[in-house]
């Protein structure tokens, strides 16, 4: 039985990686309602708690995922699914994933950030100068 | 600059992947400690929203999670961690993963959930008996 455990938000957190090489691409939510449309389209939804609103991903972009496979976890709180990004990427900044730099420990101890994988799929310039 | 950007309880998303197949293993959450510890250590550490409590993946099972690699995502919200899964199973019900139920769309439209890779690695009620 399908019984996800939303949180006071109404929100389950949805990973999304890559069917190809199993990277990660981003990492999102879902309200029951994107949930439902991502089961009955094979198209990912998501809940964008910054606007609010219910989303296609890929509807301003054309950035679709198919959904090639989706999991749900042992305590019903977070989805992962598989898919198939067009466009080749998935983040709204033109890379490839969201997870383009790497946290590493430097010689003096301290969190070093830095870039990898971080080349510019797309310009968000071009693609999102249309609005949605 | 690793400056992330930590929820209203003081926590991000920390996506756990096998580093050798790429699967999924678990999604917990981490706070600035645990952030910071797993960094220095080179093991996963996580806080529990359950038990409120920061917590060194493996600490009661000996399953310690070594990292591999560790990725921010573009808003610094979540944490990716591709690791190294001592004792082969990530999740407390004692199997690989914490992603063994598979989601689908049944023949009448609803959503269906089947068992996938849910094989037990080890007997939750052995390996937890002696608490931590």
């Amino acid at each position: 039985m399908l019984r996800p455990k939303f949180d006071a938000a109404g929100l389950v957190t949805c990973v999304a990686t890559d069917a190809g090489n199993g990277d990660v691409l981003m990492v999102a939510h879902m309200n029951d309602e994107a949930l439902r449309k991502t089961i009955e389209t094979g198209d990912a939804w998501y809940y964008s708690r910054s606007r609010k609103a219910l989303w296609r991903k890929g509807e301003s972009s054309g950035h679709v995922q198919r959904v090639v496979e989706m999991r749900m976890d042992c305590d019903q709180d977070a989805i992962w699914i598989r898919v198939e990004q067009q466009g080749g990427a998935a983040c709204h900044t033109g890379r490839r994933s969201c997870f383009y730099r790497a946290i590493t420990r430097g010689d003096d101890g301290a969190a070093k950030v830095s870039f990898v994988d971080a080349g510019q799929v797309f310009d968000p310039g071009q693609v999102y100068r249309q609005g949605s």
